[in-house]
């Protein structure tokens, strides 16, 4: 190895588009793209009216804002979370990245260095463990459960003198997992028992089935002692292009992440900001609508379900954007994804982008990003998912 | 310590800013503030109304796009570079990055790793030295002389087997100076010879004082094997908070960047990107405007500097948005930059947070960001400098 970006792998969903290079998709059986968790539709038109006005009238928009984010931003951010959460949050503890993956970078660097350990559960979210392979921070695979959930005793006997932080997705990329809150509280109190940070990316909340606080971690005393909660503007107000995430830590771990933030980025993208500002100020109506169309999907996922599993499919997770299911074919998941485009022309990411090597979910997993497909295409979906006539794997 | 970001300093733009806390700038005597490199003033209004188009007619402008960055800009560039160049590049050469920062760090995660080394000539960009300290990799201070010039021979004996790279910036920031094309070859020829990188951050290119094309490196054979060209949006279309870079290397090396860059940032904004487009292909004539006004400020910093050089200031280097000055007092320049908000009313960066502490070319100096005061401006930013008092320094 001789730099930092040779200790890790290409990007996935990069790789994934690569394997439609030369393949012909006939008109009555057209793509079925399940490969990447973002919305394919624009950021409703009243938004891009107010962006518009936003270019032509808002001189900020154009020029670099602080490392930290729009203050104007942070304080939104922390007064909806703070009633979202039961809590209360200051826009001191809140920092706007760009994007959420960098978030997630700034958070590493702000708390780990070379040698240092993190445990993230399997199936982990690839860009994840990208950012620990470059940082030269190990990814400690912390197994989960048949209903792909980590257990705190588990984590427990995995945490050494090197460990820096537990990192969670809830609702979970790519299991689809939503996490019980009494399951992340109980992760947070093992964090803040052995002094290391518990982080908790919820890019896909305003998704979660179930209403009301997703979990009292802000509750808590000294929760920004442990907790760093990361978010994602992108799925909620479909701002993809615009580059627009935040950060919930204490004051003193962004003063730490704001050197980060200010070499990687000066500051993140001022119209993104202005846009994700006017998104939360306007468009909670318009996301509860938004929300009631994806657990729509989920349920068509599940209605759909049957005809797979009678053929030996098995689904692991459902919930926000996700599914992840077990196929029965004797073939690896990564070599099956291939196929797929060419047999079936579906375009799905295989379990082993996923997870490591020997891990139980991922060889012959694959994760169905169905927030893009309507009830209609999810029914088309399994009918060629159905109809694959590949040799079964022995009965396990 | 105990995390990357731990290895290195508070971002000094923001520090600075924090000296204006508390400080009262009477209407007779507002602050000069000559701290940043970035436009203050809007993109033009022509762009602007461009750019709201944009926003509601260009669908791909609110949704992620390729990693590497908008398919047209990066053939855009490749086309512009050729002609600027003398030279034949492809868009497969070319990167788009959220910013010329991002390029850096994508440069130096592809090239090296923890433990490695990279020469930078000082007095350097302090952003440079950050990235470098998160990453584990030594920064190696390469002494200029007296024209704050750096010397082959002398980069030559600090080249170790752990050297990845050394990186100019030209014109320079925070030096002035513009580093003749001989050298600039007399570099590359070093690093090709020594099998290592050279980077040459171009972000001032565009307020360069010499016409044509400003050195030979993309002329020569295997060029993309040695140099990695780095270039910034921000300055010549006033674009910084739309957050637009760019890094021209080779295909390969691309490939590692990739990786970065996808967990960084997973693409720069797409807004940003139409918008340098459109610059990049209306802009031309608007530009060259604008480099005849910076190029003026600069003749107005060297029309006004005798009045200083009488009382012992000495121009070290003056070009692009930047002087660089040695001061007469008896005080360390960190210090200097803070009594000067107070007694002055004049914000500038201290030669101390460019340079490593036992460097010859930081303590008594400052940098004058000039770029954002006019010719009567700058008048009277040497009219208060002239008029300070302090107790002068033992000649040296």
């Amino acid at each position: 190895m001789t730099s930092a970006t040779e200790h890790t792998f290409a990007p996935p969903v990069m790789e994934a588009r690569r394997w439609l290079d030369g393949v012909d998709f006939p008109p009555e059986r057209p793509l079925i793209n399940v490969s990447q968790a973002a919305p394919v539709d624009l950021p409703p038109a009243e938004m891009r009216a107010a962006m518009a006005d936003i270019i032509v009238n808002e001189p900020q928009a154009h020029l670099y804002g602080p490392v930290l984010g729009l203050p104007d931003l942070r304080a939104e951010v922390a007064s909806q979370w703070s009633v979202a959460y039961g809590a209360s949050i200051t826009s001191k503890q809140v920092a706007i990245t760009s994007g959420c993956n960098q978030a997630f970078a700034a958070a590493i660097s702000a708390i780990a260095q070379a040698g240092d350990e993190v445990l993230l559960p399997t199936p982990w979210y690839f860009n994840h463990k990208m950012w620990l392979d470059m940082a030269g921070v190990q990814a400690v695979a912390l197994p989960t459960n048949a209903a792909l959930l980590p257990d705190p005793e588990v984590a427990r006997r995995l945490i050494t003198k090197r460990t820096r932080a537990i990192s969670l997705v809830t609702p979970n990329n790519p299991a689809g997992a939503e996490y019980p809150a009494a399951l992340v509280l109980a992760f947070f109190k093992l964090a803040q028992e052995t002094g290391i940070k518990l982080i908790v990316d919820e890019t896909y909340r305003d998704f979660h089935s179930q209403t009301g606080v997703p979990h009292p971690l802000f509750q808590q005393a000294d929760w920004d002692q442990t907790l760093i909660h990361l978010y994602s503007f992108s799925k909620a107000f479909r701002l993809t292009g615009h580059r627009v995430g935040a950060m919930i830590t204490s004051p003193e771990l962004m003063a730490e992440a704001e050197k980060f933030l200010d070499t990687v980025a000066i500051c993140p993208s001022q119209m993104g900001q202005f846009s994700a500002l006017w998104g939360l100020q306007n468009l909670t109506e318009w996301l509860a609508g938004e929300r009631n169309e994806i657990l729509a999907r989920r349920a068509a996922i599940e209605t759909n379900m049957p005809q797979l599993t009678a053929q030996g499919w098995i689904l692991k997770g459902c919930g926000a954007y996700f599914a992840y299911v077990e196929h029965p074919f004797a073939m690896a998941s990564d070599k099956l994804a291939q196929e797929l485009v060419k047999e079936a022309g579906v375009l799905a990411l295989p379990g082993t982008m996923f997870t490591p090597s020997d891990d139980p979910n991922g060889a012959r997993h694959l994760r169905i990003a169905f927030a893009n497909i309507d009830a209609d295409g999810i029914a088309e979906l399994f009918t060629r998912l159905a109809a694959l006539r590949f040799s079964l794997a022995p009965s396990s």
